[in-house]
């Protein structure tokens, strides 16, 4: 702990536009989880970003009278030096890296996506050596902070950090506080009455049991599915719902719907209509809220954007870690047997119980066999890729390209993996620089 | 045992055109391998072949002069009764079937083969039933006999045996034997100085290890790929193999290079060129020569059918389970922990050491990772579909359509899948008679 | 829920000395925990008790002006029909029972002891089958009961429970409950500030990590130990426990001490004294107190029997199954991977989470390894006995009392075992009516 | 290889008096196993022995006209440059040790024993630390050189080499290879012609399959059992050998007659018998048979000794390996998941193909249930007492030492530990000299 007085925390990626909702719930929950120190931390390009949020951050503390000290700098390592937790939520290359992961796989007629297929790989590529040299400081300035990884692909990321530093890491996504959201409102329950069990990867899971106030609702979702903002909604097959007897996660459209899902980008990417463009968009349309200075609070408006929760997901884990709440949250861990066709340290996404010493996951009271398939074909890929991330050896990339389920042959891997490393060569120094 | 003057095999599909091969075997091994009895099942529709095969077989025994007796029958209960081997090589729907199992699924953008994809399915929910018959039968009148299945597809037939039945049963293909023959081939050398180590599953393996004379030669052989007659030659990326370090089956390229093999099938298909109708000429033209009373040896002809070596694989591990030889074959067997991945009563092809008790598995020396996804998402399938064609369930039957690699939606596998069973219902009981 | 108002509970051993405790439990917490219907059941023999203890209960109740029924009965069906929660702690045999199994091994130079060694076995073969005989009584009238088992050997019932019946059933000790008591009551903390780790079986744990309020205190605890009353107190040797780097279950000092204890065994042994003489003392005194008309509470004696906290916890686990309160509770339940060197079936003793569907348990963070071996052989143990009181099977039962680490020899065992069968006959009808 | 014209061998501890039996089989299968140079080292106390044997060796080669060259060394580096095949039967401390080894537990009540209990944790203890060194050389010298070690605790010693060296090595025992000679002589057929399978560690194996040509004899020699000279011959309890349904290792008496091998052992050691005398005294006189000039081969005398058929399970192995001869023997390797209980490097003794790559594990058809706590808890015991030899840490050979299953007690362990250190301190460098 900073000091006996309170918590110090460092947020890299801290010029954000989801920094106010993490602020918001800093000072809504202040009393079980007392923060003194916020750092906010940034790199250069970010700055302008890191100031305008950073401001609006400290106006909303000064409103609420609280006694947080907010820090904004470039200084990582001063900002990481003796907190208690530290957040990433970094997007190495920004959105136009992001555009390309979305767009270029379109042209090899395979789906573009920034956390699975071609475009996740190309992500993990990139972030996986920062998170590890972040990892680095961490090991040296706060041995004992807990890392809150939000940093898509969240499970790649996460089990990087697993295997290749000492840094007790969890990673973090916001679907499944979404999924408890959507149904404690559809039965009018509090969150916490509502127990939903998740099988498989950070953006691959299953849930096969919805129980509201401890009464059965499954068969209730099935007939619905649930979704999301930032995926588009399709309508699940029914008789597919009902046989496979578990509510597939939004992002496995990608995977069960392949061909449609591909057609809609296609046309979307005729009309010029590019994911990444329209969240560049709305994202200066929030810096230009949050730049107004009569504004003490978090903007309605930020409800709007894709990553809904994200925030509240990590103060409600900094809260049970800090208390050891043993309450039960949907983490990405080691999986440590609980899926016992993968390495135990292998990142899975699970329900936890947040104990003191961290969380332990909770084994699964029913896998859907249909699902190991595929969970073991991604984590296949996710392995080789990490690997590749961490070596920079392209043949590792070449091998975890072909064996990702969405890539339809070697041909297709080889050249597309030509293209796409060369459009990320400025962000993949271990590829390039040897 | 039959008597103890020789053993009493029935070969279940014995009108096949692969049999004057098998006599051959037993001839040429009798003193190993004291075959007393032989006995050719076949069904009412197969019995104008039948008696044409099961001539020529008689033909062979004379004319070289040992004490075995030919029985023609289609009462498959006496021909089991007592018997010490019972093999099967029986194609349940003849190549009608096979022909659909390869046509319609093109029509739907999906690779039509006959032992993988939807096509493979097809055969196995045609397949399986009968051949749990056949067991029935083996339980009740030779429960000592070992089951040889030939039957494609191989591996999903031996594990619904496995887990169905207690008949004591081994699939065998000749794709490894093929490898084998063609190493020592290469290398000039007996075929017992080479050794390989097969990984996967039937029509599903990676070669990881090949010495020749105890010399490690997979480089060698990971320049040059292995192929085989009843699948199109293609040429392996290089870059791709060097860094998968394994050799792929070549049935592999049904996934490894999926668009390219699938505009091959098409290209075909549009000029009316299907592997079914090649292989029912290629059969005429064998019974014409087996009809040939002059002909009293196995014609060089049938050397260029694509199961080569199937009966020669036969042979021998009848000949080793009968003395006990302890030799190493690669046999589709119960996983046992090889793959720990899988569960214990997985299928997989391995390499096991024949003893008189049985196979036992040898453990790997490597198992490639980029390999473990596929194997499991393929294992999934299977799993579901054998499940499938012994319930006769529809639901099953649709989650292993859609869990296969190759079929790119839960949609195409929906519409795939009614038209499949609705060509395939004559020889579905499980499925509309109910 | 027997109805919507209120719970259904049947104890069955209602008669017990312990009841005015649980009654007590379920006074105090009558707001999480509505029990509408209390139903205490005992034998012919036991009825005597039954009427004392039972209107004690029903004199506590009506002081307490709650809307629960009690219910005195002989009629095990009747209790159980719509069943809740059932309850077991019985003692097959009664008081006599256990001085025999306590004595007779000492003729013999080994351990003689209720729950483990000679003694616990023939417990176990005396008690599991009339056990099993209540689940078939649950599995007809009360399907979705959970079975909350006292009994012991608490482990081996539990485990007996689960391989044979489909009953939901949890094995509760009190050795857990109170070391957290003690450990809480020694910081002066709540005991929800104290969290401790057990790893291994019923009667032979150890605890790898206390801590309390977040902080390590493993340390005082291995210079300390932790005892109980119904076990002698014997200093643990200091080197030792500080390279074990773990807390043993205090019945650990009959494997790590056995010389010495039994030397003491023999002792008091020689004096006439005997545990089971003492407890039938302790019992009378209370029933002559409980049968005090003027009483209407629990009387502090109680609490100088050996099984201080054991209605704490049924009550704890009940309230909390029944409101899904998702807290941690250290318990009896399936393996499932989590030692895994176990069987999935086999009873551990574990934290757990106790949602509304049941516990769940939680991974261990440390095992230490010198414990693997001594778990092992004991699990062993268990698992031949469970079988041989199943079956009624001598050579089970031999082959068990064989493998227990506290029997010298196969001769002794032999011989002690024909005596100890035949002394238990009249409640082994599995091994002398076939 | 040594050069292309045949191997090169180095025996360390080549003045054994085992080693004429060794030359012997290289004379006389020198066909198979070419080998060119037979290194004998010992170290400079032995060199009188090392001079008479080798003698003896040299007069066997010549003789025999073969062109093998005898070298007689105390410089154990140039001995293993460049070696194929590098064997240890070395004996730390000497005779005088395993004096002490079996002397000393029997002051506290017991076994006194060389391979296993406080005895053969001793000459563990004695022992890996040198066979490491012999590692490291090898590991330099002779990096692709097979290491076949016969010292005793071989699976210790063995699972050591596994853990903490990169050398390739095997653990052979006598007492395999002594079985399959007695049930071939039993049965009148050659070896090859009898199968049986081992389940369990090195001297704690149990015999759960014994063929002899293809048909089942367990039943025959349960009624028998099998015997060794080195071990005191006792009767195994019938009905305790037909409920365990395998034959128990002749070293298992230590566990399953403990009371009465004790007995035994302390009448002896009252008498002054002392096993290592009693063979003391039998190597002299070898000796003395050996320096006569006139004698040019193996003498009779030397078949009387205990570790008959140690020298031919050597050829053997080397054999294999050199040939890649594929057959089956019985050897102590790495666990690799054949017994699942146990880590996959753990040494277990199993039947294994020797294979050109070395020895692959064969998967159990059978293991005994009760079998498993017994092989975990020595398991245990070999773990703690390997990382204790290696690391000289007291607090480990304290936990070794206490949880082995024939210690009775924390109390004893702590005391006998201190004697027997104490006694060995001179050959524990790792424990004293820090």
């Amino acid at each position: 702990m900073a000091t006996n007085q309170g918590l110090k925390i460092a947020v890299i990626g801290g010029g954000s536009s989801y920094t106010p909702e993490l602020v918001e719930g800093f000072i809504l929950h202040y009393k079980e989880l007392p923060v003194r120190e916020l750092w906010l931390v940034d790199i250069e390009p970010g700055l302008r970003k890191l100031n305008i949020v950073g401001n609006l951050a400290k106006r909303m503390v000064e409103k609420s009278g609280l006694p947080i000290e907010v820090h904004l700098t470039t200084d990582r390592r001063k900002a990481i030096e003796g907190a208690d937790f530290v957040s990433t939520q970094m997007r190495v290359g920004m959105l136009d890296a992001r555009a390309r992961d979305e767009s270029i796989p379109l042209k090899y007629g395979v789906i573009g996506q920034e956390t699975t297929g071609p475009g996740g790989m190309m992500k993990a590529l990139r972030t996986i050596p920062v998170i590890l040299d972040v990892c680095r400081d961490i090991e040296e300035l706060a041995p004992n902070a807990w890392l809150l990884n939000f940093t898509n692909p969240a499970g790649m990321v996460t089990e990087a950090v697993l295997k290749y530093s000492k840094v007790k890491s969890i990673g973090l996504c916001n679907a499944p506080i979404g999924l408890i959201k959507q149904v404690s409102a559809k039965y009018n329950v509090a969150a916490d009455r509502v127990y939903a069990e998740f099988v498989g990867l950070n953006h691959l899971h299953w849930i096969t049991r919805i129980d509201v106030e401890g009464e059965d609702k499954l068969d209730d979702m099935l007939t619905e599915g649930y979704s999301a903002k930032n995926v588009p909604a399709r309508e699940w097959n029914p008789e597919f719902l009902q046989s496979l007897r578990a509510v597939p996660s939004y992002y496995l459209k990608y995977f069960y719907m392949t061909d449609a899902m591909l057609e809609e980008q296609m046309e979307s990417f005729k009309q010029g209509i590019n994911r990444a463009e329209v969240v560049k968009r709305v994202e200066e349309e929030l810096f230009e809220l949050y730049a107004n200075l009569e504004l003490s609070e978090k903007p309605k408006q930020l409800e709007q954007r894709g990553g809904a929760f994200y925030s509240e997901a990590a103060v409600n884990l900094m809260r049970s870690l800090h208390n050891g709440s043993n309450d039960i949250q949907t983490l990405n861990v080691a999986n440590r047997g609980i899926l016992d066709f993968l390495p135990d340290d292998a990142s899975i996404e699970v329900n936890c119980v947040v104990t003191k010493n961290g969380p332990l996951p909770l084994p699964l009271t029913k896998i859907p066999p249909m699902a190991k398939g595929l969970i073991h074909a991604v984590k296949t890929y996710e392995q080789l890729a990490i690997d590749a991330a961490v070596t920079g050896d392209r043949a590792l990339a070449l091998q975890a390209m072909v064996h990702h389920p969405l890539v339809p042959s070697v041909d297709v891997a080889v050249r597309m993996l030509d293209e796409m490393l060369e459009a990320n060569k400025e962000f993949l120094p271990n590829f390039f620089t040897k």
